[in-house]
């Protein structure tokens, strides 16, 4: 007989609301690319899975020269060798650190033995534009051998102004290598590789490609494949050159993860579908409903300047006395519902909510009222249950298009 | 380079909001325990699968008597063997007909030769004990050879009294055989084949099974199974008899759906460690959330009579100058969100939402804020936006228990 | 630590060699295809796929006229669908009886109260022309309303000559429907609807199809069509009229099985992408390699007419003192090799091979192997080890092509 | 309608017969754990995942001590992450040449800077004691800071004697640290981390745990992480110091690839199901029934040493005129068999068949056939058809045991 006692732990039911800011859901498409049994990374017909692949990554970065390489790993395996293949102990590199993951890459530079100048900015600020200015400007010796800027700060919902900055190094000629780390933003807001003149560009697959982890990307342009002739970091697993040589004819120096490759082509195809600005102009609608659900809430951003917002991820600050850390924990326990917790000095004054990947407005509005319930939970009174999704679906109404259901057949029911 | 222009035909992204009243979603557990390649149906291995899953059919339906039936087929399919198997030409049967359902059901009575008294109850109510407690005081000579009664009528969201019917029958002694549509309430309501001693219980398996179409599963008392010795309506495939006699050994009389049956092991399991009171505890918890939306937008229930609300359903009137064809169609081409329509009569003047299988808090809530937008599109303002949700949420916080993290491991982040 | 002791009950690795016929092998495909959420089977984008998976059905059949339907169910409901739309209790019937499929489906038509001739022939030989002709040609009076023969016996391994029974027909103008079951051959081996004049045709999801079983597909000519306006067997859940009215729409009468749909249509895709001609040659091919290790093994067929073998499963006659229920005992047991039993009379005689579905030549040469093993095991000395395999693989050796690798790309390594 | 023209490609049906070492084919089992949706990798719940999963990777290696590393990347980066965590820039190491893996290992030490005594042994041998105990003896002021060996070599199916090097070190009480390349033996042939007291062990989740690439896998002893806090090569992605502070709470330094951690439970749990000596003994038979193939096709091993031969790959080296890179493209593109090439010095003149991972008897026996119609091909002429297939089926049958249908039930058919 099915038991009719109450069981000592209830258990979830239904979809984990996932609002980290990766991994994000992987779209069923995508699901079944990947699930398939394994097949012979040497064989005649595998190039064309590896050529497709390469082929494809670099149209992601919006990259027409130089190479798309990838790796088995993640981010920051590709934080690492976009430096260890284009620089050499001792190097001197120009970072800002304006939240946690752009700490950790310059932590990882220093780790490496380069000769890290790390710009601190507040947090919830962007890179300050006038201070890197004057560090080229003086850089007349040219010591300096790379600008590394995180474009979008998973931590703050602070982006970066890439085009901007790639100006200053334009305007006094300087030849530093410019790094670009858009873990959190290349497949979801405008990036564009060529255009912006970005020497080397990361992400990996478990953000806007919405696949599982397990690749870190890395893009060159010709400049930067240039430079790891000479780099003298040391570096194998990592090594540019050994992936030239393979991926010149469609293979890998090593096994590479199959299934991920596959699952890479049907989520770029899914992205092409869409079309990449229909891609961004997506992910916008989404981050400025939960903004709006943020004001409501009268609750601020992290992030002080409108012209930095992320689309990918809202930081949302608490007001003392409200700990963040609680509301992470109570989401998870009661609703369901995973968000991402305050990092390193916000941890338990902020929370963040993604807007990344294969979410649509229904699944924002759900993540909303939880968070609303949480809020409510954890002490934090101002405001009216039902407010923050109000502002938010008020929105999403007024910018809401077809996306299905063209065809003009009615169900006789 | 991945496209930049805008797509003619802007693609859905995340996923559907399904909240009809089946098919319901597919937990991933039993997605995965159907992907399988296929077996011998006559292994010597097989006969455990058959039998487990036999036994846990009768488990769901809390018989421990008696048989259950899993044929490949539908609901649909279970109401004809229900009837084929136990009754002849010409035998009496009686009948509600409460919505579509009811409606259909008594349809096919009709088509297969039985002399059928369907009482027509107004849509919102559910079956009339006083009427039904005439027609069996009064049939002494026991024409009557079956009481055939839909427990959820998904038409409207209201349920029958089943226990109530039965001690009618029971204080007259009649001896009709008892059948029950359980096809939206079996595994999400109140379900008590032996103790409310019905001979003939019908369900499928997309419902609160959580599997997709394809199972017709009957449980027959063994009263039913007396009877379907004498029987003469025509039936081979849906045969009882066949059944039994392969289902003995735990094998099926022809090639049953084997990834079907995995998958009805695994759902099972997952109701089992659950719990069913809390199974059905948590349906009437979503469902009454929906119900407090339904009251905070000034609309009303279809159901008239609160103790015969359903759980799994909730049908919605709309008021006059509002389509509910239309309200079904913008829901899904904006939102992507799939509403019951209103059927039958109730054909534009309502919509149903679901508060079914797979789904938690959060669903429901997403699902709500589509419906808000959606009336809003749709022409209608007695209500604020904002406000179902809100009504709803204040319900699921009051309400809410831990089912996740239970661990006392915080990562250090 | 991982045990190092023995287990108890050893474990099966790799993969069950699947060779009865059916269930057969789902390929990965298909297996993906189904792998979805479900989906309202209501919604304004449902009657695409719906229409889709019908006319496809239709192409499979080879039929351009009249209509396919698709129902939950399997085979089995085929058979009654056919009759029970078509025909009248009482009518008469001509078929034949030459294995256990035939033998049920004659012994439904009695269960069904229809006036049934059924023709017994010796098991291994196919429906003998002169009787069923002299029967056509006297009942001038066309008391004969249909005549139904199985296409390809599963049990024997023996076709009929379905045009040539045609004929017959024609030849006498008479106007008895044709039903023809084409369960296991329909997908595999030759079969034109349209062309053969055929009137109904069936087959099921697990056989040619390479689904799970769960579909019960059963076309119908303009003539069947019209007589299912005044057959007066019951019926409501295999009601050609239902289907008719919803399908029309591209919708189901039911909830139909939405991932069963969408393996349907890859199925086809699969079957179309190697064009039908070349579906049926690697049939005939991968049998014929069966039927020259049979004779290597210095064993007989069932078959006694080459022109009548089929070309999906090869039932294979064993010697006196070799116990056909042991041979697929043993191969199951100790090789994870799955047979099909000689059913019926042939029970123990016999052990079948299919070589229907997804298989290929090596997967029959390791089945091939696994059979020698289990005949020794079971005494049978008639042979030496290798002899059938090497038959076989000089047969396909002889007709290899290729068929992957066309690539000129050359890994170096 | 079904096009019934020849398609101009004929497209490859059935499953690919992947003899390769790696990637292994996938289970059902493992393929479905790893299907799943993403999930937060900071949640309360987490943990309990990583832990196990680390403790699991202990187990496989049999290992109570030191830490296994689960890195997102290959067997290649844990070649890596042993050294680099533990060496600095000059250290001397000695290790040994005998196969493209080997040789590879050691260019990757040469690359990082260290000073690298490189033994090269003639292909078909194994290390010789002799030398590396010389090597060892001379050593006495104790420069040699690592001793690096590859178990087995999958480019010659020569293994090493593990515990024999183990001993030498011991002899002369040298303190190197001991690196073992278990690539493709761990988890398919005895490995014993503990007793043979090794301090690095390095592997690949494509092997014998069945996953896809995309893990690799590094465990380390206390001595080799007390040495990780001085060695001074660079690394920050492979550093094993990250990874031991963030496994202690059960948390990974970067995003773990969640899918791949859910399939090695599977896979392990698989493993330790059969029982560890199981799956060794297993791994045994099958290889040798390729072995018995090899010699009744009058052909030689490329290992000349019975005691070295490997049980997950046989190297099979072909006669003058028969060119091993015709074999493995005709045995791909005529009978969808993946055979493994010739390796560098190889090239051309041998080919490779892995019984590594979730294979059977019949598997290897449908591969061996399709080698004997690709010999067949290629010219070879010194074997008849079947030979080699005889050979093994005559030891498998031998050595058979029962591994399914172990209740009695019989089906009634």
């Amino acid at each position: 007989m099915v038991s009719t006692t109450m069981a000592d732990v209830p258990v979830p039911h239904g979809r984990n609301f996932l609002m980290v800011p990766g991994p994000t859901n992987v779209p069923q498409r995508v699901q079944n690319a990947m699930h398939r049994n394994s097949e012979d990374h040497r064989s005649l017909d595998f190039p064309k899975l590896g050529k497709t692949a390469l082929e494809e990554m670099k149209r992601v970065f919006m990259c027409t020269r130089g190479h798309a390489f990838i790796f088995p790993g993640t981010g920051t395996l590709g934080w690492e060798a976009a430096l260890s293949n284009t620089l050499s102990p001792g190097d001197r590199v120009v970072t800002v650190r304006f939240g946690q993951f752009s700490h950790l890459w310059a932590d990882m530079m220093q780790r490496l033995g380069l000769d890290v100048i790390a710009l601190d900015v507040e947090w919830g600020e962007g890179p300050q534009r006038d201070i890197i200015e004057r560090l080229i400007r003086e850089d007349t010796g040219h010591r300096i051998q790379a600008l590394c800027v995180v474009h979008n700060e998973t931590t703050t919902g602070v982006t970066s102004d890439i085009p901007g900055l790639r100006a200053i190094l334009d305007r006094y000629r300087h030849p530093a290598l410019y790094m670009v780390d858009g873990v959190s933003s290349i497949g979801a807001m405008p990036f564009k590789f060529d255009e912006w003149r970005v020497d080397l560009a990361i992400t990996g697959s478990q953000k806007a490609l919405m696949l599982p982890a397990g690749l870190g990307l890395v893009c060159a342009s010709p400049k930067a494949l240039e430079h790891s002739k000479r780099a003298k970091l040391p570096r194998v697993y990592m090594s540019f050159d050994d992936h030239l040589k393979s991926n010149a004819d469609g293979f890998f120096p090593y096994t590479p993860s199959i299934p991920l490759l596959y699952g890479l082509l049907e989520a770029v195809k899914m992205l092409e579908e869409e079309g990449m600005e229909n891609v961004w102009a997506r992910h916008f609608k989404l981050a400025e409903g939960v903004r709006r659900a943020v004001a409501a809430w009268n609750l601020k951003l992290c992030c002080r300047d409108r012209a930095r917002l992320s689309d990918t991820v809202t930081t949302v600050m608490l007001p003392p006395g409200v700990d963040g850390v609680e509301v992470v924990k109570v989401a998870y326990q009661k609703y369901n519902l995973s968000l991402g917790a305050g990092l390193m000095s916000l941890r338990g004054k902020a929370f963040r909510i993604s807007s990344l990947g294969d979410l649509n407005e229904l699944t924002i509005l759900g993540a909303l009222a939880g968070v609303e319930m949480t809020l409510r939970d954890c002490g934090y009174r101002g405001f009216q249950l039902g407010a923050g999704v109000a502002a938010a679906a008020d929105y999403y109404q007024a910018h809401a298009v077809q996306t299905r259901g063209f065809s003009n057949a009615v169900a006789k029911i």
